[in-house]
């Protein structure tokens, strides 16, 4: 198992530009990439704080999984992603120590990562992300 | 605004010798210190993950903020933390930019860190920690 760290916090929210806004304002956030993810139906943007970086999702309809958390929860903290060295290898590992996946291999996210769901369950209710840039 | 970036995110957990093992066996997690901070009746653990730094929360009691949150939505992500290089300017830049404050001034956090919270309304829902070490 080899995480470098966090890549980033995921943020639900329910307007991208005023959340972009506020983060700028409060935090000297920089909008590092932005765009819309269609198969997901959200609008997405990576900002950097600092040395870090939190992602922000806001759903473009109410059915789609991050519009339904809108709806049930109200805005606010959504998911952790953990930085992988090698995404395939730690998937691999997780699921030998009993972690449920969303997904078993790696699927295309947010500026061009790679990226894993680890199931809630399996992280005491912290919906879990692994990624890598390769 | 001086933020170095994400200090860590704060989980709220059932058990925190279970998650403690989730973290390690999971993300391969080192404790880096862990008390029992009595005057929010919870134990708490600081954990490195790579680079970054996770700290999970369990209540000692239901009356009490994360006992309360909790039992309110369950477990999983409480709130991120931001290092600042100045808590106290950090803190006046932030009200001054409208954001309202948990605390106007620092407190003394876990681990010996100097803390205050913003409330989740000025934030998008999340409840947002800043902390120095100084």
């Amino acid at each position: 198992m080899a995480l470098r760290g966090i890549h980033h916090v995921g943020l639900a929210v329910a307007d991208l530009d005023e959340a972009i806004a506020t983060y700028e304002r409060l935090f000297d956030a920089r909008v590092e990439y932005r765009a819309h993810v269609s198969g997901e139906a959200v609008e997405a943007a990576f900002l950097r704080i600092g040395e870090d970086r939190v992602e922000l999702l806001a759903p473009t309809g109410s059915d789609s999984p991050v519009g339904r958390f809108l709806v049930n929860r109200g805005p606010g903290m959504h998911h952790v992603a953990y930085e992988a060295d090698d995404l395939v290898a730690t998937l691999g590992e997780l699921a030998a120590a009993g972690a449920e996946l969303v997904e078993d291999t790696p699927r295309r996210g947010l500026g061009g990562l790679q990226v894993a769901f680890v199931h809630p369950d399996a992280v005491h209710g912290v919906l879990t992300e692994v990624v890598s840039s390769g």
